[in-house]
């Protein structure tokens, strides 16, 4: 709905007042023209009201949201509760088709062209971060967990038979269940300790060697993994992708939280360029700020893509695709790029303060070339007197005194998550001595935050040492 | 905002599928033209969606909200609270001009056309409940009593040496108020008690001989009151408008809750057919059911109108007219009648069930055949043991059981308004002998209402009778 | 937040008027302890105002809307756009912990309440539809698609070395696509046609005869279907339960839009009672009105629900979770229940006009037994004139018309998914002689919607009729 | 609703986790608490979730919001638009009752207890401006002009015999009309002109004289104002409070946009303590950011205000109040002071690149000790060439730029205003022999609005003084 082709009567308003705003509208309009014909990313983010106006326009375009419509089919999009309706804008019919992802639907033209924009606005983010080899990507409504699997399933259906999963040990649950709950066999592959920086590398060599083991058709695919807790780096995805390319083995990355550093981005750039990457999976969440529920998927390669589309067995929810089309929208280039300058420089603040405190309490924090969210600090002076207190109770201190998010990784915790057993679970790798905590900086922490962190965190060191001590 | 002259990629989204799409949104887009260009309440209700959309549309046109307005001014309609903002769907700048109502804004070209659609919707619909000698009519942002007051002050302007008000006694403090307030001098003219059905009708003779004994001159205006509680019933405006006519006077309705009534609609439209009204004044709440705050002044004078118009001092809230404009697009033509309708029916049903409690209790329900609205019920025989209980305590015991609007009217109630004495106020004349109770259907009320009602009136009755019986 | 325990001064509001009001609120309160410490879905269904407080209170519950929460981990649930966490409630952190959808949140009590208390509700609802051994039910933030493969997965990770999956043919893509994805092979069981009543049945029979060939060990599990298009009916689960049980045969059925129809729960409740259902999987959007996104699994034996829910790798979105709770709160149970009943009350009207529709123009309804949703219409007159139109177009002139949902079935269509063929796909088997037509009586359809369908079809068939004539 | 006496199962979220989520409301409730029981304005704004909690609280003590409310008044605050509803968040009873303002409703505890609230907090907030002489004040909701009116209506109860107001001239129609609006006689006291700084001041001695002449009995009022458009300064309210206490002659003070002045509320402040000020009238828009529509009356004299409130005739529109209550939430004292901080800035800003402007265009800019909003800039040159431009071109040329709220003021511009006349309308004086236009620095104006408006400006300027040249 718009006022062009209504004749207004003077008698309501005069015509003067009249034009002026409507004027704006048509400064309005054009961004939405451009927004649908170029498909870019607003250089500016959009407001409020503009952002509604167009996810409304959209959502009335499927027949759901037509006045007159019939329906006479299983699913109607009928809405029972008006908040849910409300609350989904009136978007009923999900996105993809019985067998596809990326289909159309023929009843719902809005929930389409949502979901389409959406992906093709996250193929500009993509493009803005510097990945000029990526050919496409798409939002899977599913979290980062189970997006991998279904890459997984994706590639067994090209190679059927291939059944190992090389996996660089990384110790986060979910990137591990998705192979076993994909029917696959994990190949953990330790990672590297540097003594000196005390933190964890790839071990590129081990990957050679039990590819040369059971051999490349065995394979399903090599596993890495980006952003991770400190002190594990980065995986050196640039040799891993070299490594696939070399072996003509498919080479999954588990982005997770990637986007958000340059650094990341860069290697992945790298990695297309000179190796080879079937899939990136990275978290809607955990890079664009939106609630927990989806993950882009991007590569290199459209076929890819598309296959991996087509694997997704029936239709999906649009929640996330809303969630991420508003972001974006409201965002725009410049507003996600100071997002990032604001979190590097706040990591690099974050870092120096715990340095600080390190240095005050005897404690180290481990070097990392390639982590650049995540950092660590030793708790060795907090357990060197025999029979203290349990270090985890550190990080339930924290936690009640409201800092989240800082994990506290205590020596000799084994798991076993089906089957496969993990010693120093937490610790990504088996030769742990020290505990340690963790801390992150991720996007949209502020500067009060780190501030309000080390004012607990050295409370809370005081009140375990006297606490311990009297033990 | 709409995707008309947008080329939208087939890419995103197959050509045939968004043509459904686009059709349903033109159908919508008809809708909007026929609105502003003919003025016309629609036949049937608009969806939720749809009004929020085009009340988004005029927000627009404000100059609050363009994208790039600069307010030097000292007044920019800038919300510090976005959830105010958003309430108001970013209306900000009010209606009307510093000395008139209906005057445009520059600035406003949205707030200005909202608050004239909204004026010609009201108009509309007072033609179709038959007032077709109306002319026009607007809305004002001020709850009866004060737009009274403010139709004193109109009519003062046109008449400043007259000072009296001849008004028919009702008991309802705000229309009396609006007299003292604008400085004015109330004549009271007691209504007269028909004996045998024991309601009140108005008493034109003494109108007439007030006339007469103060002179034309000196009185401001005959001011009469239509919806009101029982056993009053509504004045004889027929007769106080030929009154009116014939001497040469102005004339002002109270026509509160009016507008649910087809026969005061009826005797309205024929006193202004055979003697004269210059205002009648409607309040929104009660008959358009939106929240408190605004009336409908209405005249068969559309100069009358400007001049009221140009008497309020100042700008005023569009919050108001933002309610009845989504309330009368919500509910349309056929929605306001069918409310119409079985307000008549559950009045009916009200009126039979009262009249058989008052049998089996041996008490009456006063005879009124001006007044379809509200409704009483003798209290004799709680009251006949001397050294009873207070009879207003079965009004507070019904409003406890969550019974609301029930008033007990007791005899001896004495009340001084701005130096004016009433006695037996609340019974609208001087010689009640038995309390009584008022209860009315007005627009809303349903079948369960009033079965409720007669449930937990059964109980209070009996426990207040053995109280009673027990002192 | 709420009033108890606070002194609010009489100088404010006086309180014998404050405590009627703090009474209404204590009731609310009631309800609201019943809900949590019982988990009873209530009789009537809540008030908007009423759910939203709830949900408001239940995100406060989650460390990222705590006031002074300071975020140091990889996922904080900071949410960038106001108007997306507007529309969630504040709710980020999504459901399920990295290796378990049942898992609580130590960041997140009110998402965990949340979802706990959903599948609470929900587990009450398959109750009151009489699925008495039932033993306890999730909602897993998947469509019924991807949450089929997700249950294959479960029974591959307990009978690892099975790789056939017995599937009764229905044409439905995602259901089939269920299997491949997961990387296991369909054994396609086709359904028998009954002659005289032209419908099809499960072959029972031939189950048992693959199972025998195949051998129960390389079995994963026999897969069917209970809600359908027509002329299929629900499949005979009680058979096939049975047949389960007695070859110690996992048995997962695909509910789809089956708990809108009582004979299936029926069957659904004998089935596990006297043979084995492992999981049963029902849509939420087609059964609760919800937005496409969700699915319910159920199952007799809780512990196969817990190593399901531990299937699912990493967390997940919680939208559908809220959509669902907010849905059975607005309903309650005599809201669900008053909707099944007149669906059911639709159906036999829907089909009462059918026939009549078929008898005056010479078409047949198929005759169904086991489905008492979907209904079908041949097409044999409109066919029978050599080089005539095709048939599809007549679905593309009623979707035209406003009529969405209408499946029409042509005769020889080929369909390969995934390397299998279909032959006639849509018409679940490989017979088809004649083209028709289904229609669906589904939850939330209206009287005026059979009206305007039978109206539009009216003109459908003698414009089909004409133009075909013409050729 | 909370959660406190609810005993939540372990089943449904683990207690340790549920704890910390259950204290973070517990600091809610505290504040909850304190807001009420101290009726402080809170030192730090409160999130948007916590206003609508708190709103929605009080809208449930509200009759029409009980469950299971039965309605047999007239008027039942039934909304029949839900989106009415939603937007003014159930509120319904609107504010007062029949003769009283400040009356409590029976029917309406939540109501009643927002507005006494509102009231509350603004006290605080004239309290924190240092208006420590304040005695208390409420909120009307009309805006200025009509609670002008509303004053001069009270005041004219207690002087009946009393008709002059007299008013220092200001050019702003509203003010002027609330005084013939009541009925009452102005007597217009021009002001003197200050030639070297070529602005305006109050005449005290015509005060005096007027006074003198008319005889203090026969005067209802002096009537003065602070916040105004440049060349005239803030009224000397000091003198004239002065004045009134020595002639026991009533003052009312038109504050419209004074609260943002830190030197008015000073004056203001002195005023009341060494002299006499009756009401002082603030708009609740342009001092709080609220949409138009209301006014704050407020006064060293308690029983004035009691008076005041009850000659409002009937009940109000609570929608005003609400606007305020949240907006009062969401700044806090903290965010007021720094919105009045940063206006300070702008204003210094906008001031000096004014002058320097004037400089580079051989203008003027008026000096002003008492004016610290409005700043005016001479257009001499531009008008010089006889037969050029008509000037008020120019204001046009900037609207369509996007540049609102600048007014151009021409010589010679004769109004007359309800029959009184005033030479020069605009210029607040008869002797103005140079056209010039006025720009302002209000609450939230933004440094990149300052630029823009030079920007454009600048251009205008130069396009003024071309077109001119060639005609």
């Amino acid at each position: 709905m718009n006022f062009e082709g209504i004749n207004i009567p003077q008698k309501l308003v005069p015509n003067n007042y009249l034009q002026l705003g409507l004027e704006a509208q048509r400064v309005k309009q054009r961004h939405v023209k451009e927004l649908l014909e170029k498909r870019k990313l607003p250089e500016n983010g959009w407001r409020d009201e503009e952002i509604e106006e167009l996810v409304h326009q959209l959502a009335a375009l499927d027949s759901n949201n037509f006045a007159h419509n019939v329906g006479l089919g299983e699913r109607e999009a009928r809405i029972a509760c008006r908040l849910v309706a409300r609350r989904h804008y009136n978007f009923g019919h999900g996105i993809g088709r019985s067998g596809d992802l990326l289909e159309a639907q023929p009843k719902a033209a809005g929930s389409t062209l949502l979901a389409a924009l959406t992906n093709a606005l996250l193929f500009e983010l993509l493009q803005m971060l510097g990945m000029h080899s990526c050919r496409g990507c798409f939002l899977v409504p599913m979290a980062t967990g189970m997006t991998l699997m279904l890459c997984l399933q994706a590639l067994r259906k090209r190679r059927p038979n291939a059944k190992y999963v090389l996996w660089s040990r990384i110790d986060q649950k979910s990137c591990f269940k998705a192979i076993t709950a994909a029917g696959l066999q994990p190949i953990v592959i330790p990672c590297l300790l540097l003594e000196q920086e005390q933190s964890l590398i790839t071990d590129c060599e081990k990957f050679k060697e039990k590819i040369e083991e059971l051999g490349a058709d065995s394979i399903l695919c090599l596993y890495t993994t980006t952003s991770c807790f400190a002190p594990r780096n980065s995986d050196n995805i640039v040799a891993i992708a070299k490594l696939a390319k070399s072996n003509s083995l498919p080479h999954l990355v588990n982005n997770a939280y990637g986007l958000q550093v340059a650094a990341i981005s860069g290697q992945l750039e790298k990695a297309q360029r000179v190796g080879r990457i079937d899939y990136f999976v990275q978290s809607t969440d955990k890079n664009l700020l939106v609630p927990v529920g989806g993950a882009i998927v991007a590569s290199s390669d459209e076929q890819l893509l598309q296959h991996l589309a087509s694997c997704y067995a029936g239709r999906a929810s649009s929640s996330q695709t809303l969630d991420v089309f508003m972001t974006l929208l409201s965002l725009g280039c410049s507003g996600y790029q100071s997002l990032l300058v604001q979190r590097q420089q706040r990591y690099q603040c974050l870092k120096q303060r715990l340095q600080q405190f390190a240095k005050e309490h005897n404690e180290t924090v481990p070097q990392m070339a390639d982590n650049h969210i995540s950092l660590a600090l030793t708790l060795g002076t907090l357990t060197s007197c025999p029979g203290g207190r349990n270090i985890v109770e550190l990080g339930a201190m924290l936690h009640t005194r409201g800092i989240s998010g800082v994990r506290v990784v205590p020596v000799a915790q084994l798991k076993s998550i089906d089957g496969y057993e993990f010693k120093h679970f937490g610790a990504h790798h088996d030769l742990l001595e020290v505990p340690y905590l963790t801390v992150a900086a991720s996007l949209g922490i502020t500067c009060p935050d780190i501030d309000k962190f080390f004012e607990v965190l050295e409370k809370c060191w005081t009140q375990f040492n006297k606490t311990t001590d009297k033990q």
